[in-house]
């Protein structure tokens, strides 16, 4: 089963050849469109269903784009755009996690306005439906009366559960209302799921890169690390978990199903079945943060571990922080076995989330406005992306590596022979914010790596940014 | 200096004897004005100092009570009001936090349609401005237009930290707004600053009897307790203080400065001062929960331990909950020399606040809306507590013992002989929620106590569960 899901990709190698012969032979040009499911399938000699896949394969590597109702589509720079960074060797054994120092110097440069910052994983808010959701919120309080001010349950508010697990089954998430708890966004649920699941001095298998903020969260709780390679383009193998919870003792899991950040991996399917099935095995709870999960750029929003899950041992975390309004603190987490844990923890740290927030987004997704604005925002975001790295291949050393993410807002680079901490540093003291490889893991794998976010409208200054990024990594790679 | 504290209030005992004199000589009939300052002065042979003082003490006792702008009055039921209880005898000495049993049953009942709920220390929001908050939140979002989705900065809105520093200095407590974390209400300011200063196994003093959510909260975070005695009249002794962090390794203080839940204690400012000045010789932090601070009866707003603390020692906690809108989770904290770890916690708990309530609270202070309607608000929960009482007086057993608070929206009964455990289940199942004694406290030494809340209106079903509460606490007290 392990090896089938390594081996799957193996197979998309025919179609990829038969593409780029085509390029060269010039039958295919840039910005043209691909030959029909069909006929592909007929020329290489493989199954439909194996080109579908391959096509998929391909637009995640970034040679090929699906364009809604026109099909694929060969990107105008197939041959210019950077190939992906390989996972690194990482030892995967526990570790002290000791990174909030640079941490903490790196978020410094988050919220200063002086700065022009692509070290932020977020959406830039002119592509978030402000008004529509402020004249939703004025209506619900308006009509709410007196109970607008009051306490809601710790659970959150119903109406917004009862939203939320409405489309939770669209993902094949067998859920109801009472099964979700409302959190201040996807942050405070992983803070729940780990303090319900741990105690201080246990160990988390984590993939690696990971988010920096959970790192940071894990040293705050005194918890420790195991991490397992992350590949940006197979993401979690089922292999490395085995492997990790039969040599240590594993209490947790934490997990990015989708366009994990930073380096955009999504973890196929099938592993994401096997790496549920062998953890629960052992009752390891496996905690998902999904944040990203509904900005994907090709034709449909990819899995959950949850839908695996068949012993209420994932907890789901998520939120709307990068799809509606950060400032709202709308997330959420489905705690499995571990609910009454959870909410205790949601109770004694801050008893519920803020109403009026909850009540906007509640009656947003009841009107259907959501997934119209979603799919605006899909367009901005994968254009966004595509503009920024086409930048970049124009402006980087010729080596640089970049991740080709089917979804997300953030590019993950290799710089060869680049010290990024000190890009970083260069980069800050000419009022650009980047994200340095080293907050990204406890141990010292990723110095040549730099995350850029592309949630910003594309502008001059952010253009700018990158022709000077380009020529200070051309300068530091001498 | 700790001596004279705790013999003040024996120099009050003359004005009190000349009341009751007057009372039973029939020239002060109940209801009827006191005499002034000046002539209750020269006929007792005290100072008007002493007497200012007295009349203070007598309206927490519940003889008197003040009326703005027209002086001190008789209580109309002077002779029939229970006296308050005393403190209890208390075990000293580090106890391991396990009620969240019995606390998880009471909490049940907390968000119950079904129950009266005299089991919630909290204002109905019938008193609270829900209209005008809701305008001007509407007002403000609209100028704000994209920016009222955006994550905010992990300290907070400034704006609101400017309002809130602004009316600190009203207290005494010289402060900018950079020195404040705005936070999920005063429980996850409670939540950061015992994070923030202690670790797991690590040991916290707090007063007997205490809120039961900080129980929740220190057992949440494996923390253990030392109780020392909170006297209705008198709060914290400053020599019980200086002996338990003689005694152990204390890691940090938990105090409630004004109206502690749930016995109404206000600690005198002398007091306060002593036991600031012990804990910073000893380099011990104190943490306080201001959140009933703005609830006060008499005639001018108790102080804080906050405006003693010369070392950035005290972490001073409080929020709107009480006042405002508790559903808008707008509470602060002051972390002092904490402040980094308090950052890092947040931002690991939940990143920042929900920005919508933040910025409707800050402009309804900024407009001057907040003392108009604290005014107003003080004066019907004083009434509430007054009907309260007088029902209580009423129907409950003739040996009952019942605090007269200064403030606040909670009354803190003695029952002699019943088990308030059972009274509390007797009751939920006559569909009446009260909170037993026992959830108060690590140690049974509350089991004939109960905690009776006065925030709701008045109405019929109250009335009449305050007498079918009399009625069952005459039957269990056989």
């Amino acid at each position: 089963m392990v090896r089938d899901i390594q081996e799957g990709s193996f197979k998309y190698r025919g179609v990829e050849r038969r593409i780029l012969d085509m390029v060269d032979a010039g039958t295919l040009k840039s910005g043209e469109r691909l030959p029909s499911l069909r006929s592909m399938a007929a020329g290489v000699g493989v199954s439909i269903a194996t080109v579908t896949q391959a096509y998929a394969e391909l637009e995640k590597k970034g040679l090929i784009e699906a364009r809604p109702r026109s099909g694929y589509f060969l990107r105008s720079s197939i041959r210019r755009l950077p190939v992906p960074p390989r996972a690194r060797p990482i030892s995967s054994r526990p570790q002290e996690v000791t990174r909030s120092g640079i941490i903490r110097t790196v978020l410094e440069t988050v919220g200063n306005p002086d700065l022009v910052t692509l070290s932020v994983a977020h959406v830039d808010p002119r592509l978030l439906p402000a008004k529509a959701l402020n004249r939703i919120m004025a209506q619900m309080l308006k009509t709410m009366g007196d109970n607008s001010v009051a306490y809601d349950s710790i659970h959150g508010n119903r109406d917004l559960r009862h939203q939320i697990a409405f489309r939770a089954g669209d993902l094949g998430i067998d859920s109801s209302p009472d099964d979700f708890v409302i959190t201040n966004g996807a942050m405070e649920a992983l803070y729940i799921a780990l303090r319900a699941t741990t105690k201080p001095g246990d160990t988390v298998v984590i993939q690696s890169p990971t988010y920096f903020c959970l790192l940071q969260l894990l040293e705050t709780l005194g918890l420790r690390a195991i991490e397992i390679p992350s590949d940006p383009e197979t993401g979690v193998n089922p292999a490395d978990v085995a492997d990790v919870i039969a040599k240590f003792d594993v209490n947790a899991c934490a997990f990015n199903p989708n366009f994990n950040n930073p380096d955009g991996a999504v973890t196929p399917d099938a592993a994401r079945a096997e790496i549920v099935r062998v953890l629960t095995e052992r009752d390891i709870p496996l905690i998902e943060d999904d944040v990203f999960g509904d900005i994907y750029h090709g034709p449909a929003r990819p899995g959950t571990y949850k839908r695996y899950d068949t012993k209420d041992l994932v907890i789901h975390c998520s939120s709307f922080s990068k799809t509606l309004a950060p400032g709202y603190r709308a997330g959420w987490m489905i705690p499995g076995r571990y609910v009454d844990k959870a909410l205790e923890i949601k109770a004694t740290t801050n008893v519920c989330n803020s109403l009026p927030t909850q009540v906007a987004v509640a009656e947003y997704l009841r009107t259907g406005h959501y997934d119209r604005h979603l799919r605006r925002l899909r367009g901005n975001l994968l254009s966004q992306m595509r503009t920024m790295q086409e930048h970049i291949a124009r402006h980087f050393p010729a080596d640089t590596r970049m991740t080709h993410p089917s979804g997300g807002t953030e590019l993950w680079l290799e710089l060869p022979g680049v010290n990024t901490t000190r890009f970083f540093h260069e980069a800050k003291a000419r009022e650009i914010g980047i994200c340095p490889g080293v907050i990204f893991s406890t141990q010292d794998k990723y110095n040549n790596f730099v995350r850029i976010s592309c949630g910003n409208l594309w502008s001059a200054p952010i253009k700018n940014a990158v022709e000077v990024l380009g020529e200070l990594a051309c300068g530091l790679s001498e």
